[in-house]
């Protein structure tokens, strides 16, 4: 992937195409062949049902084999996106969230600018029959929905990721950013991180109460820590603010034990 | 499909997608999927190898059924197009041949304008194999061709559909069914409180310190919230992980004192 062509950088860089929990070897193998199409290369797959390797997978990807060969397997959509600056989840239907929702061209373009200003970034597709859970989409930036006939809207994902691949290479034409934006997003793990501290603070005094109203409440706070696009600064001073809040307790706060949960995705 | 509804009839005209000698099975029913995805109804083959009707393919039509059954089957693609004004061949290379060659997207334009003035317009693809021959290309007036990967450039036909079905469904002036947030941005003035709130317990912490740096750390911490664009909604759960968190004070809540100094935002 090194070198000085431009164009061949180009080509061999770009968003992180995630599958969430894929079902069937054909959607895994097509979603690298339209990756290879149209100059994408990383695929990264949270607990296919088949396991992996996955003989169908490579027999459906027409000899996209540079890209099954250096596909990685997560447990966990928040292990998979750890590394990431910037992700946007598809869906095909409205959904009820505080989230930018973008069609497929306007997303490929702010991704192009993002990758450009040095962001790494990728994209979410769910499950063959049900897409990706509302936890899950919280864990994105953004939302990128498909402007679909309403009366035929399941898109396969090997169709949904061949239509943002297509639009990545697309995007190639849009000018660059004039002014980049100030500062990188903080990694997702750094922001998980936040998450865990700032959930496990509230645990300990009982904010997310009813217990049936758990998860929204949750979903409702990282996705405004979501929105912000925080920066690792900013990660920081918000972990600060909230070790000052909780540190009135009366055990000093060195001894302030770690929340153990890990964000459920 | 007549109809007085003009997106209606938006949606059930279009291009009719003209499948030359297609081979399997699965590639007719995915392309009639992807059809009905964007809103082209009328599929026409040419020979198909397999004849018709052909079972693989209506199971892979994940019940484009409207499109499987008014399928029309020709001995040759001169019979095929007869009725068409504008016909586009799709091909995956350059072609040394004296016509217009378009992308997907300027493709879809003109076929929208086309139709708009009333012209039965089409789009031609070729074999899984091979393509479309020559003589074949030369029946169209232009030839649309996909901005691929250079050193991966073989696209499936079922692929090649749906992108252009893709492009003339975003020809269209039909606008996505969403594209505004759900919610408003709250006024400043609720904003303001919440920087009241929380600066207010922060200092109550003495959090902001060296003082020198106090004005600095107040101006990130309102950035992180500003950059948000939080509901009233959030601003209210917000302010409840700050009285929840700063409850843990020996003093009753109810008797936490109003911080007094008013942003200097």
């Amino acid at each position: 992937m090194a070198g000085t062509d431009r164009r061949q950088k180009l080509i061999a860089e770009g968003p992180v195409i995630v599958l969430v929990n894929p079902q069937l070897g054909e959607n895994i193998g097509a979603a690298a062949r339209a990756m290879a199409n149209f100059g994408l290369a990383e695929l990264r797959l949270v607990d296919p049902r088949d396991g992996w390797p996955n003989a169908v997978a490579r027999a459906n990807a027409a000899k996209a084999d540079h890209i099954i060969d250096s596909v990685k397997v997560f447990d966990t959509l928040e292990e998979a996106i750890a590394d990431l600056n910037f992700v946007y989840a598809t869906t095909a239907r409205q959904r009820e969230m505080l989230k930018p929702v973008r069609g497929p061209r306007e997303a490929a373009e702010t991704l192009r600018k993002r990758h450009t200003a040095g962001e790494r970034t990728g994209i979410l597709f769910g499950r063959e029959r049900w897409g990706l859970e509302s936890v899950e989409v919280a864990l994105a930036n953004e939302i990128v929905t498909f402007p679909v006939n309403p009366s035929f809207a399941s898109l396969n994902i090997a169709q949904a990721v061949l239509l943002m691949s297509y639009e990545w290479m697309g995007s190639s034409q849009v000018e660059l950013p004039i002014h980049e934006p100030p500062s990188l997003p903080a990694r997702k793990e750094d922001l998980f991180g936040l998450f865990d501290h700032l959930e496990g603070a509230l645990d300990l005094e009982n904010y997310f109460r009813p217990e049936h109203k758990r998860a929204t409440m949750v979903e409702n706070l990282r996705n405004i820590f979501q929105k912000a696009e925080l920066s690792q600064q900013e990660i920081h001073a918000l972990r600060g603010v909230v070790a000052t809040l909780e540190g009135r307790k009366t055990r000093p706060r060195k001894d302030r034990q770690e929340p153990k949960k890990k964000p459920k995705a």
